[in-house]
């Protein structure tokens, strides 16, 4: 099955009750070629040695989660975020991803004001662009769910991700399309094509919308197949958009966490032939 | 504080734990003037009976919520549907409110069309419409919040909702701007002139955004000036538009549900006054 993975990354989230050497080893098992790693477990198991895992497996670091929050107002918080996201870029650059995705932060404590939070974002994509591009990472603007706006991320539609990125030279700054959160978008096709257009078009992943959604709306992303979301569909706009890089699968859900993590890295790599892949997916 | 309240209307779902002659005696002791009534309390009570209650008292009925789901795909379905959204025209038009509010429904079982779903509201409105004309009862289509889009409302924004309005004449289909649904969209404000330009804007309501959302996302809208809204931010744009109408508060909140009724109704005229009124409203 390792043709028709080729193209398959896994996110580290979706099975993050694997240590990083046990979701390198069965990646490797069942020939899986690529991983999006995250910073919190990669610090911990240590930046240098996760680069030497994946390189001496053969395994590609298709991005690394996350850069952003860059929305608040306090400018020592601002400094910080700054400063974090450049060690974010310089852990991207030494676990050999070229791309960075950012989760731009939600509204300051009190805050009512989106249109200025949206504005800081494009203030520290400007300090921060070039230093990542110095370094050969892309910046990748994530927008998530208009059900995050208030406390995660102000970015909500693919349209306001890249009239942001468009400011900075598409080289430095791009897009993550990711299905969970522009689903329901019906302007989000048109935005991909212009995404693609643009040669911003740096990520992509996949994840499927199921309800009733748990307490916080996190952590309830479904498995592909089990949801509304008709994958192939949007495949078809990133690849008609001219995209042909890794297509990870990045669910967040409790229940599939409490489970075992390699039976559920066979199980999202099945779901991933069967409904993310062309069809035949499955025998090729 | 009658002056004040003049545009204010009380959703009745904000305070269910009031039967009808409860809170008809409240919104008359408190100078509130207006009610948005939902059909099954009004239909458990008696239509006829509601709506002399209402009339005895002097009060205005805002809207009716509401009509709609209109997006199943079996014939059975959609004909019980369309005959269940005249007896919802017929309430109105008895009630003697001049605004049916439509909520259009979900995606049906099993379905991942979204494009589908909304084309079939775009066939039901087209056989009501005329009809609600002729009882003098105009359609307010509301987009509700892109997290309901799967199982409660294909149209997710207000630009979807003029889209399919305008197919109409505006008297007989406009739409209902409720800012707990649109405040995350910046395209919001302009699809508000939009629609003022049009004379489709046939409703507005206020609920503030509130997090974290509780299990199911329904029940969990905050009190004005809890969330992350500016209410007099919104009310600029619709009264900008044109919008000289009625203002109703409408929440879903288990938490204000299990406490005192008229209590809570003060408390939401309050809200009003404080954050949903021009500055000064609390001493008017």
């Amino acid at each position: 099955m390792t043709e028709a993975l080729a193209r398959f990354s896994i996110n580290q989230m979706t099975v993050k009750q694997l240590s990083l050497p046990e979701l390198v080893a069965a990646c490797t098992d069942l020939g899986i070629p690529g991983i999006g790693l995250w910073r919190a477990p990669v610090q911990s198991y240590g930046i240098e040695k996760t680069a030497k895992l994946m390189r001496d497996a053969g395994l590609t670091v298709t991005t690394l989660c996350r850069g952003g929050f860059f929305t608040e107002i306090d400018p020592h918080a601002r400094v910080k975020a700054i400063e974090d996201n450049r060690a974010a870029i310089d852990e991207a650059a030494t676990l050999g991803t070229d791309t960075l995705v950012l989760v731009s932060g939600g509204l300051p404590a009190g805050s009512k004001d989106l249109g200025g939070a949206r504005e800081r974002i494009a203030d520290a994509l400007a300090e921060l662009a070039p230093y990542a591009a110095s370094r050969g990472v892309r910046l990748a603007i994530e927008p998530l769910h208009p059900m995050f706006a208030s406390d995660r991320c102000v970015v909500s539609t693919l349209t306001q991700a890249l009239d942001l990125a468009e400011r900075f030279p598409a080289d430095q700054v791009g897009v993550c399309v990711d299905t969970y959160h522009v689903w329901w978008d019906d302007q989000a096709p048109a935005q991909i094509a212009r995404a693609g257009r643009g040669g911003r078009l740096h990520a992509f992943q996949m994840a499927d919308w199921v309800t009733p959604l748990p307490e916080g709306v996190l952590n309830g992303r479904g498995q592909l197949g089990e949801g509304s979301i008709d994958m192939r569909e949007w495949r078809g706009y990133v690849e008609g958009a001219g995209y042909g890089g890794p297509i990870e699968v990045e669910l967040f859900n409790e229940a599939l966490w409490a489970g075992d993590g390699k039976e559920l890295l066979a199980e999202t790599a099945r779901g991933y032939l069967r409904y993310g892949s062309p069809a035949g997916g499955l025998s090729g």
